[in-house]
């Protein structure tokens, strides 16, 4: 069974509290980063696996996309998606994204944000995505950085007067599944290595073309807690070609 | 100044009581992940920059190197390099890599093996090395993993009795000089981020064909401290081509 915390009201509710869920692209830390990566959307079919709110599928969207499915687990998540994120060319499909099937070639750009973590197996995902993009398509994704998977807790390491001292990193070749609490909540994610999230796609007929470990944007510096987020990476952003 | 540590003979001796100095190739934890990596070295030219005491350009000769340069600034190294690892067809050459100048397309095949951490100019050195490699040569390294590096002691963190908790990260995003004890003497390297590392080369023309973050043999397990080594990672290793 599947996981899916965004259809639990209460997590849900509080999701709706985030900065992201809230201003939507411009109050997600990365989003500066991840919209340089993006190609050119003009006339392009475009996936977006655990799309959410449906931002960027909007975005794909806006930006001359012809064709935009956003899939996600979550139908509380797609309801919204539904109501702040609706265009002619957007279509919301309730889905876990192992379960879905798409025509060899279907698509020009394949995104995902902030949703392979909670997948347990990546590898064979990643092998049917490389079936679904067209060669010289684009596949952009970012996940939780392993850095930040690896112990388990995704919190600091604090000294006894609740001063943060560092972010502890362990057990990390041991990949599998972690109990995090996100908004309160107990999370199951999946931790994995760099050599893992590169490797599937260098062993599937991708080529890396950029690979990023955001920094929050100078603008966003005064928000709380995120002179920290400048101490250890928390997300990692990849940019791939299909050959 | 550049820093030279394994020219102070203090630091030279304890060098010499590693694994990996005493056993060569056969007693680096990484060798088995970095040995498949390598390409064909029949009739190649090679440079191997921070070459110590050799084991990686004697291998390059072993296995059919036309011509092997192999670099280092370290003159006692070399001076071991030429007793351990002379071949007819490698010639080393005592420079810190930042200073050698070759001629366009000069090589093959360039390897460094755990040294570019002790550089401070990262990036200036990857534009020199995209201008020696031939298109369609091969570019193969290690480096010490950012997640070593980052907090810049590169030990555990300990409970009271002396048991390990875990490995810290912090200042993640700083970049630049940190001073660790190594071997019981003080050496200067380099920190800097996953983004860093691939950045240049993909801004350098060239193409990601392997990222590896090394476990431990089986085969090593036993030896002190090893299984400690499957809670974090140290090395990381990269295999492009140059386009």
């Amino acid at each position: 069974m599947k996981e899916n915390q965004y259809d639990n009201p209460l997590f849900f509710e509080k999701y709706a509290q985030m900065e992201r869920s809230k201003k939507g692209l411009q109050g997600a830390g990365e989003w500066h980063a991840l919209q340089k990566m993006l190609p050119d959307f003009h006339g392009k079919t475009v996936l977006d696996l655990g799309c959410g709110y449906g931002w960027h599928c909007k975005y794909a969207a806006d930006n001359g996309a012809a064709a935009v499915i956003g899939a996600d687990i979550s139908q509380k998540m797609l309801d919204t998606a539904q109501q702040k994120n609706a265009a002619p060319s957007v279509r919301y499909v309730c889905a876990a994204m192992e379960d879905l099937t798409f025509a060899e070639n279907q698509f020009d750009i394949v995104l995902s944000s902030l949703a392979f973590h909670y997948v347990r197996d990546y590898e064979p995902l990643i092998k049917q995505i490389a079936t679904w993009i067209k060669p010289g398509g684009s596949f952009i994704f970012s996940v939780e950085h392993p850095v930040f998977t690896s112990y388990g807790s995704q919190d600091w390491y604090y000294d006894e007067s609740g001063k943060i001292l560092h972010f502890p990193v362990d057990h990390y070749y041991e990949e599998g599944k972690r109990t995090a609490v996100f908004l309160g909540e107990p999370v199951t994610k999946y931790h994995r290595t760099l050599t893992t999230y590169v490797g599937a796609l260098l062993q599937n007929g991708f080529t890396i073309t950029q690979l990023i470990e955001p920094q929050p944007p100078l603008c966003m510096m005064d928000l709380p807690g995120m002179k920290d987020e400048m101490r250890r990476p928390m997300m990692l952003l990849i940019g791939a070609i299909k050959l």
